[in-house]
């Protein structure tokens, strides 16, 4: 072998056809260790199985897939218990790694485990069990989320708020909505189903050419099903774009939920009393209390979509089966998942410390610009069309504006002038609480409606994970 | 009201509480019919559904339910048969449109139809509506693609190609591929069922004033559920996102299939013969055939991934409920939808005029860089450990390409040069068909398995389309 | 030539060596005329210089140019005076749609004029001139709204305002900004010159194999230098890019401007009046005047972004060269540059429109909580180190807040428990005019600091669009 | 104060107003120190400038300001010196460090250096000096690889390439190209530019209590202006996006030769040989050398443009002043730049390292297609209108390969049936060396021209980092 000054040398995976070593700086370049030694638990998992499959296959004696059980099981330990020992691995992958410590445990047996196998395929699968993980916990965190949100709308019922559209004043409302991170949920069953396919015995592109039982290490590695075609296996990356994919809505969504909080915060809104445990002050104003953790999670959106972005952008183009650029999957869900883990959780937390100003809520509430749809209607159950009814009280409205006077309180004699139709029923119908409990529609704003909401959300909540089920 | 030099301010769907007439750029920039009256047909079904919810309600009596089906029936006729109308039209959006058209048709009558419901919820039914068809025909589409895809794999049964990875020669590999559409589909069914959710009913945000039967609307407009929650129902675009989503995966998959065919149509590969029907030549070099419909599609991955992108981000960070941001929805979703169909129809069309340049296919499979793996595990059935065969096939690979010979024609002495257990059985190891025949696993290249995943993609392809069973 | 149903095909700039005519739905799919018809003017001017440089090289004789130019001029005129004679047209695409044209007036003189020149440089050329005027006409709206800004700041000088960090009351501060658009207005420049190249006699990749001359060429055009290299000439599309992404700045710009107005609009906030020219109403609530000037500002931003990585992501790994993929360069340029010239007036008119609600910003501006960092002040100018003075006065605000009361009115005695260098010429230190007038930096707050940044501005204003003088 | 389990508590920036200390996972979800702490060196050099601005304006007398500058200089220093200082510290970000540390050796004093400052500007001037610096770096190295292809072009110099279109053969073609990069390090210029203003004195929003001599501090830290606007200058985060964009574009670019040099590389192009420094070989398949370092630069320009989509979309929607959203530009601009910075030296290197295999080249070249625009314009030299030559040279090809036949070796006799005009000189003209020496326009393929174009290109090269010239 020729001469080599890379420290990793000695156990390289490739390299007989090769003259010259790499350049050091390319080496480093194309070194996926410091980051895919995250994968290790999945790569013994899949070296566990492949050993046994080996075994049934007789290419391994079943002393040999003791002895390699074992030394897996002694490497796995060490890894756990000195993280040290990978800092200072100059393994070029995970499964390079793996290769080099079952050589120094197992001298030339450790060189068999990877017969009539590929890195092609071993990264897929060992991707693919993360990402199973991965969506199985952010989900259970969504979920968590969609609590503390229909606990807060619980904490809320009863406390009217000025409803916006445009952030205007619209309509009177009730607090509640967790609705969206039902649909984020079902996002991430969708990426857990699309990633439960096990690549293993697919090879570099074209299938094992050992009669390996393919249905066998699916099942032992807790797959649903193997993957159909040894090409697509190796070089599609769909589950990890899917599971990006819901955890760019995920996002999204808290950015909305964000930017109402941002604004329930502020001085002008003042809706909500900001906790001190998820706010931050002014190094130079000693009075600020300021919305950080909700200013962080709107701000994280951008990079998680982002991770989406690139990982579409790295597979555009690509030629069918395997290319060095699906290197460039990893990086980004492992940053997106780690990132929005913790969005989700100190969303969670930051909504349970949280209080309302009720107070203020109700201040809000009672202005009278919300129940303007209310006299039009008024108007409407009198027979009057409706475009007709609302110019008219379009025209009220405007009218007291000019003035600088409330609408809702001029003298019934000044509104039949704009409309007979108008009579001394009216106040009883421009109510806040009239107006709530005319919305009595499923999903509406009655009282009774938004109980049920309630209650239906709790249903929906206990099972939204049925789909992880039995899972760890 | 005041004057109004805007065409279409005698029957603006708001106003009263305005002095000044909006300025004429603005009112412009805001109108959404020149895109949205796309949705007329939408629109005018939810009109009826909704004109009888009324009538159910007592705000409108039977004769009144029945003349103003009779005028959208009328209207629906027309609009058809004269889009000269629509183009003319200074109406402001689809909604303004058709109350325009009723009050000419119905006179006061025509303003009621409006009552009791917003344009928020308006908008978002429409769309929903326009989503599930377009899903469902772009899950036809791509089901359509997949069929093409299989028939070629089934044409090119038999002939042997060199299978690459990082676009060198790997592995031999019989041609096949439908897969990533099937995953695709899937992500169409689920964008359906994020859309088959009904809004109407909920108001301008905060849930309907009148007590329609919002199931019963639901059930008229064929949708599979009610929203569970008014402000969720009016701003959330979910089931568009999930749609561009879709549509970004299969743009993504096409501009891999794209470039497959764009290299092998290149003169050095010369893998398969372009059909004239999906060329184009050059305008200056009399000899170019080029493979535009491939560089197109590719191409317009771009475009399609970049409607995904402006959608999420137009959705970041607006507050909860509807904003009149969401009024960008709808063309991003109109443009990706028609490249997609357009794109999705090229590309079956292109494959099944496609034909294999066979005799060139055969010459580089016989290739016998590709049988280096074979050689390998020759010696790993001999007792080597892999890493061993391998390096040790590598240094063959190098000592025959410095010499400028073939590795795989050595005499059997050189051979033995480098390990004894090669021996006079070893030529017969080292055939293409041998090859192929021994990568004998599901999903591998042997022959029989090909054929079996030929046999389970046409079964598949048949059900993949089962979600929109029953639906025209 | 073989028969051929395309209607276009008479003419078609190719086909020699064809069998089969293109399949119809190919035909439209990859016919560009629809779009870059837009790029017509353009074409004609390459072309009458195209003609002349082909006179002076000896393939033409002058009366066959002069015949040309008339032609073309001719051309030009009917394109303009009938647009149905393009809409009508089965042109391929804008350099077909000329040629035929010149072939109905001139016979076979008409199939001169592309001799020695290919549509990749023809189509590079165009899309450069249209580069060059869409960046112009965008740095003078840019300029235009910047104008609208100063101008406003210009009225509101005088008004103190709350100003806030994270939504947050942080400081007083006088109303002012134009200066992101500024450096807008540097990228369009910027574009501009990336642009200002001449690809003409690039021949398809290779170089005019007619010795024409460049450099007459590009000053004929307008151009301010001629490209250096005949491959890159054809492939890049770097001044579109730039353009798009001098779009996305200036749209991310304007996105902020819009959250601000939205905000400010608020009735929480209501900083603002909205002016009627510039809102519109809800179909539904009577009452409501809604920003939507801003709302769809902002929300266009997605789209603007979009286009940007719309033409990065088409342009991701193309090989060097013209591959047909670079046709989808167009179309979001084109899409991007009509929005944001809507987007650009609907500002300037919606800001210049827009009247301060002086009485309630004067109110916001008196919350003594902006005064807590002049408080901390009074303290360091008393010799305290300045983070525990921050510390004291934060202290200070929550025990206030604590029992209800407001701390910038508690009495001296309470405050000199906190710190004794409290004293008697406290409430001086802390009136808003104070904290204002401190601010006496370039930059700041302090209102001959505003005058004169406001001057600046103004003066920068003039001289902004300097490097296009002298352009149309 | 309040109790606080938070280590970093003592010395917290901010806490007087705040009665509960931070949720600990809140606390490291909002901590920026593990990232901003890369800006320690310029944060040391802005805290000297405003050490030195301080004693100016009289806050810090003449020995404070002493005591704190050499307080300053140890920190830098131990820093520097034990990396795991910082690894261990728990302050919330760069600036609570050196609060912290500076409390540390000067008791009390160090509390005084943050008078009359805000994060907010101190952030934005730390970042500006670091993006300063990054783009000098990174348009060093584009003028690195721009020399390692005008090299490899010299080297390339009268081998004859197969100059493809849509990767067909198009026409003969001498290697060169280095022009996209010498616009990209015009885009680092601007972003330069951009980057090369000084915040500080601009405080939280409003501007500096204090009178500090914002001129000077900007000349003492390098920077060619201050900033016009304190509220722009502390939530603007422009010149991060501009060399966000400038990477984007020097990726994509990087992106498309990456295209071209995996291409090349493949076993049917094999235009050039892989050198063994800058490839791997395969775990399974024993002869292959894969051209990864161009696969991994392609892969990654989905990272980098990602990079700039991620703070388009955090920036997007932002109300003017500084929020805490900005806090996330940091992170993709670091990972961008050691992304990028790594891109650029691998490509060099790779270059560098790469020979062309000439035999083949040849061979490539020779194929007659590549001749048949010379065919055409013998006609046209001959007096036939360019269009009709192009369609007599397309049958003639079309006939040839319907025969299999070569059409350049068809006997004149056949040939003159497409037309008389082809005569005994045909051959001559239809050389390769002819078709590239007719070439001879400025930018073209004839050698004079190409051996011009590399003399012009070295001389940009030389002068393409003024801009730069005279800094570090």
């Amino acid at each position: 072998m020729s001469a080599d000054s890379t420290p990793a040398n000695q156990s390289k995976l490739w390299g007989g056809r090769f003259d010259r070593p790499p350049n050091e700086l390319f080496y480093e370049f194309q070194r996926s260790f410091p980051f895919d030694r995250r994968l290790l638990p999945y790569e013994l998992a899949v070296d566990r199985a492949w050993a046994q499959g080996l075994r049934r296959a007789g290419i391994l004696t079943a002393p040999e897939c003791e002895r390699t059980l074992a030394a897996l099981d002694e490497i796995a330990g060490k890894a756990a218990a000195e993280p040290a020992w990978l800092d200072a691995s100059p393994a070029e992958d995970v499964h390079h790694f793996v290769e080099m410590a079952l050589v120094e445990r197992l001298g030339p047996l450790g060189f068999k485990l990877h017969t009539a196998r590929s890195r092609n395929e071993l990264v897929a699968t060992d991707f693919r069990l993360f990402v199973k993980d991965a969506a199985r916990e952010t989900a259970r965190d969504t979920a968590g989320l969609a609590g503390a949100l229909i606990e807060f709308a619980e904490r809320a019922m009863g406390v009217p708020m000025a409803g916006l559209t445009h952030l205007q004043h619209a309509q009177p409302l009730l607090f509640s909505h967790a609705e969206p991170l039902f649909r984020d949920i079902e996002r991430f069953a969708a990426a857990t189903r699309v990633a439960d396919s096990c690549p293993l015995g697919s090879g570099a592109l074209g299938g094992c050419v050992v009669a390996v039982d393919r249905a066998a290490l699916a099942r032992e590695l807790g797959f649903a099903r193997i993957s159909a075609n040894s090409l697509d296996a190796v070089g599609d990356r769909d589950f990890a774009v899917d599971y990006l994919y819901a955890l760019s809505t995920v996002a999204t969504h808290l950015s909305r939920l964000a930017e109402d909080f941002v604004l329930f915060a502020s001085t002008e809104f003042n809706f909500i009393v900001l906790p001190d445990e998820y706010s931050t002050g002014s190094s130079l104003m000693p009075q600020k209390k300021n919305p950080d953790a909700w200013e962080l999670l709107r701000g994280k959106t951008g990079r998680i979509v982002a991770g989406l972005v690139s990982l579409l952008m790295t597979l555009k183009g690509l030629p069918s089966s395997y290319q060095r650029d699906l290197q460039e999957d990893k990086e980004p869900v492992f940053a997106a998942y780690d990132q929005a883990t913790l969005m989700l959780r100190i969303a969670t937390g930051a909504i349970a410390a949280t209080r309302l100003n009720e107070r203020r809520l109700r201040q809000a509430a009672a202005d009278e610009a919300l129940l303007a749809t209310e006299a039009a209607h008024y108007l409407v159950r009198r027979g009057m069309p409706f475009r007709q009814a609302h110019e008219i009280v379009g025209q009220i409205v405007r009218e007291a504006e000019r003035r600088g006077e409330s609408w809702a309180t001029l003298p019934l004699a000044r509104l039949q002038a704009f409309s007979p139709l108008f009579d001394a029923d009216l106040p009883a119908a421009l109510s806040l609480e009239a107006a709530l409990e005319t919305r009595d529609v499923p999903g509406g704003t009655a009282p009774a409606r938004v109980r049920e909401a309630l209650e239906d959300a709790r249903r929906r909540l206990k099972n939204c994970l049925a789909p992880w089920e039995g899972q760890a």
